[in-house]
């Protein structure tokens, strides 16, 4: 009997898959595993402050204990009384919350939760890859809304819901914005808390810096202003990113959808690192400890790098941090595009996260994003130095460019 | 100025939202949350024989020996080591392995890969619920392929395939299938295979039950007999489930199309945990013998229930296991649904996964799958003699209500 010659006509590799091809997060990864690369490239926290010796104690705890629970399948939305921590040390009412895979979990649970196919999300443009990234994997239309010192313009995004866009979902890091650093300012959070009761749209707050704060106060969240806000948050920076625990919070019917979406895709998060996460940042007196460390941590980098910037790089301007990990710096030099001084730049031993990765359609070519965290003052000194070197050489290099 | 009384027209429900609304495998765990309840519904290993001390030495090690990349960022894929040890236990050959978080997470993050929105899935019907949840999740029609005592009946698929169905990828859990127990026959797996190349679909091999056979010899994996073969593997059957590492391997393309959206979805699966499971399985001489100690238990937990039901339910039909976790039993008395027996059962104290919850689209009315894993044999009398009252009870009922 012959056997009929069709196939199934396409490739594997669904639009899904298509959508996934754009820069990511390990993309970022590996650009510093260069030998002898300084990399400011990935946004990593340091690892010489991870809290080693509490982990290593509260495993040997959960495991003593009660390891039949710990090691066992749980269910979806993850350990109660991990939960219940989440709620009262972001002050997050009384809404439900689902314990993720890390924040970036999250966002892209919570966004295909809500987002059908062709939806208009609004994302702060330039605004976290990964954000924009889950945005497009579930399909959404995306709208870029510009941020300045203040963080995203409001106004702008207020205008285009007045022209008649339907936005089901806005994306926002109102501390400490990555890429840019901006913090929402009060009057604005405000406004994005009123839209999005006027509108009829949710809000996803991403907070996973604002306890990274070396100057100045923190801002209500926006959680704190309205229901339609969900809050996205993450142990990744106040504990370690390798643990993956994260944590959505939004009204008791938005959790449960997320939750039974997010049985499908993995069933729970690890109940292990879970009940890890749990034992650490409930150990008495710890957890502001550590955090004050960090700050202090990251406070000395941030300056180390930003006197090591003026001192090097006279054409690149930039708003100083009061917190978070990053600075996002603009070349004055308009003929030199950040994907082309990478090159250069790693040639010379330093990495960075290039503009264009941040932006939701294309732009930001002469911008680059720096992470201080991950590097001692003296190795950000040494990169300063480095990049000062690489674009001097790129801008050598354009002019000659230019006149053949 | 007026604000238009506009608002983004939906509830914050997606179509993905919607899709996954059916029983799941947090109701199976949940209904075993019953006081005095003994549970015989959720797939859950039993947690007395997880390798706690093994994993307590693993975590004083990687936590001692390199801390800084253990609780770090890391790239989507998984951590080299542990891909390669996969790609080896399983003999997998030359193709490429992601870790993931769950084989949960490798079945949906494959079919999210390759599927688009009313592509044709092929799944065993009754079939693995979570495979069932994910293929609708990412938008698939599906076909159910019944199974028999070999196994997914391969010449039914062959015959829709002839007829003209397009099926983009078959799902198949090869030995002691969730939820009947089968193991695919090796002429079977051939054909599978075959049929896979001439149609240019791919098979997920889902394989987390292989090692626990304590009758007979494991028949080739269908790994072995096409690279049109995705194989799914876990570390939850053969470790401990809270953990959540998984894996699957597949060609380079499609690896690393699988890799760009999980990086999306959770970055990358706990550097922890990875390195945890890398440790225990690679611990010398270790995990052959615990899976030896694994199959002994539940050799003996199998023959236990078996012959309760013998003494306890004459009006069930079941095969007798040679491995794996489950016995799929069938009322011979069509009066009698699962979903009704179920609260019958639960009253007397037991519970079960009814067959519905593994129906691609409806029926199993009259089945159950009973999970001997995780209950001791003196447990599974009671259990079974429990379900034999339920029975009785439940016919009496139907008896009575068929006369008012």
């Amino acid at each position: 009997m012959a056997v009929p010659a069709q196939r199934a006509a396409k490739e594997p590799s669904s639009r899904a898959a298509n959508r996934a091809q754009s820069i990511g997060i390990s993309d970022l990864l590996r650009l510093g595993q260069g030998n002898g690369v300084i990399s400011l490239a990935g946004g990593v926290p340091a690892s010489e402050a991870f809290p080693v010796a509490a982990l290593a104690e509260a495993a040997e705890t959960i495991l003593a204990t009660d390891p039949g629970r710990v090691l066992q399948y749980s269910v979806a939305e993850g350990y109660e009384p991990l939960r219940a921590w989440c709620a009262d040390w972001w002050s997050l009412g009384d809404r439900a919350v689902v314990v993720t895979a890390g924040s970036q979990q999250a966002i892209e649970l919570v966004l295909r939760s809500v987002v059908d196919e062709g939806d208009l999300v609004a994302i702060t443009d330039p605004g976290y890859l990964g954000a924009i990234q889950a945005a497009r994997l579930v399909g959404a239309r995306m709208v870029g809304v510009p941020s300045d010192a203040d963080g995203l313009c409001v106004d702008v995004l207020e205008d285009l819901l007045r022209k008649g866009s339907r936005v089901v979902a806005a994306y926002v890091v109102p501390n400490f914005d990555n890429p840019t650093g901006a913090t929402l300012s009060l009057e604005r959070r405000y406004a994005l808390a009123a839209l999005a009761e006027t509108y009829g749209f949710i809000v996803l707050e991403d907070d996973p810096y604002s306890e990274l704060r070396w100057r100045g106060d923190n801002l209500p969240s926006l959680a704190t202003m309205s229901d339609r806000v969900v809050a996205v948050r993450s142990t990744s920076k106040i504990l370690a990113p390798g643990l993956r625990v994260g944590f959505l919070a939004a009204d008791a019917k938005l959790a449960a959808a997320v939750a039974r979406v997010k049985q499908i895709v993995d069933v729970h998060t690890s109940t292990f690192t879970q009940q890890l996460c749990f034992e650490v940042v409930t150990r008495p007196a710890f957890l502001r400890g550590h955090v004050a460390n960090l700050v202090a941590l990251y406070g000395t980098r941030a300056t180390a790098l930003v006197d090591a910037l003026r001192a090097n790089l006279g054409n690149l301007s930039f708003h100083e941090p009061d917190g978070g990990m990053f600075v996002w710096g603009q070349l004055d030099d308009g003929d030199v595009s950040s994907n082309e001084l990478l090159s250069v730049a790693m040639a010379e031993g330093v990495a960075f996260a290039p503009g264009p990765a941040f932006s939701v359609e294309a732009g930001h070519d002469n911008f680059l994003r720096l992470s201080f965290a991950a590097a001692a003052p003296e190795q950000l000194a040494d990169a300063a130095a480095r990049l000062g070197r690489a674009v001097r050489l790129s801008a050598i290099s354009e002019r000659v460019s230019y006149r053949v």
